[in-house]
């Protein structure tokens, strides 16, 4: 029992920071159960049953807080894509000048995608689980999330800093190599998110062109 | 019955061309269900009953070829990764020139990716559901890969054509990079397996300085 409360206070790898506002508290352990079930066994092969246990609850007090699997992983994908925009968004705002903004926007994100490898795993790889409508604004999130990258990417070009022949496949690229951080980042591995930070944002700089 | 076969030789999005050389044709029916299969649903929701059903066959006949499920996991994941060791390797050959070795290597790399997004997803997510020993295994192929991608950056540092302080970091972005094409590549999508190829060739350029 002990050891289940360790291991979902540390889901996603973040503490259980991602999830602070979550209320009441067991909604915010049936998340962290969650996000640990989906990761190990993938979302179709997890029962509530399974979810409510590692969260050390009854399949009956689950269903109090949340209707279906379902809706457990709309949960998920909800709060760790509107943190994910809200740490882009503020990260691309520390500064005027567009080579700082695009430094900061990638060494954030790597560093959230290295740091909450085990959410961003299940956020990514189970998109295509949720409901039409729930898929339909998870979706939306996504363009907010694209059109940030996109916006440092136009101001750059716009003040002659950087050399972009193509804004929306360069943003999308830049992206891509920081979600991806998730699927192979180890704990246990050589890097650390920050240092894995600090080389892709250099990695950023060049792919921009930045002078 | 008709659709279930035109589906399954679909599989990868590559007309199961991965798979050609595998034989007999039922073993080959059955790898290309099982991708289809454990892409749909994941690897621990997947039955062999369904595996068989969807290759149109009974489990008895599916034991005759496979063993257990992870077997089948096995062989995909050993099929997919040495295809991709090869055509990274051979793409990287095409010349004496760094530059166009890495263009070529990083354009054909992406394409596989994009066109057999189905075959990489499961290659790529379902690790974990491998073996310590089958683990151990693929996990050596992907090191070839990795030296595949580190040589033509050596070279290119050696001949003074790339700039690249961190090699190995470098040549783990630019895996990654080409990897995650198989997440969010959409075959109908606004880009083509081809341009996305052309994209990528040119952000590694830029990636590794080269001049």
């Amino acid at each position: 029992m002990a050891a289940d409360a360790a291991e979902t206070t540390d889901a996603g790898g973040d503490g259980g920071e991602t999830w602070a506002d979550v209320s009441p508290e067991a909604a915010r352990r049936l998340l962290l159960a969650a996000v640990d079930a989906f990761a190990e066994r993938g979302f179709h092969a997890t029962t509530t049953r399974d979810i409510a246990g590692r969260a050390g609850m009854s399949p009956a007090a689950l269903y109090i807080h949340f209707r279906t699997k379902e809706e457990l992983l709309y949960q998920i994908s909800r709060v760790g894509h509107e943190r994910s925009v809200r740490i882009l968004t503020e990260a691309s705002e520390v500064s005027e000048d567009p080579a700082e903004r695009l430094a900061s926007a990638v060494r954030t994100f790597v560093r959230w995608h290295a740091e909450r490898h085990t959410t961003a795993r299940v956020v990514q790889y189970e998109l295509n689980a949720l409901s039409p409508e729930h898929h339909e604004q998870i979706v939306e999130l996504r363009r907010r999330t694209g059109a940030v990258m996109r916006g440092i990417l136009e101001d750059g070009v716009a003040a002659g800093r950087f050399a972009v022949p193509d804004v929306p496949g360069t943003a999308l690229a830049l992206l891509s190599l920081c979600i991806d951080v998730a699927r192979w980042f180890n704990p246990d591995g050589p890097r650390s998110p920050e240092q894995i930070g600090e080389l892709y944002a250099d990695l950023a700089l060049r792919m921009v062109g930045a002078h």
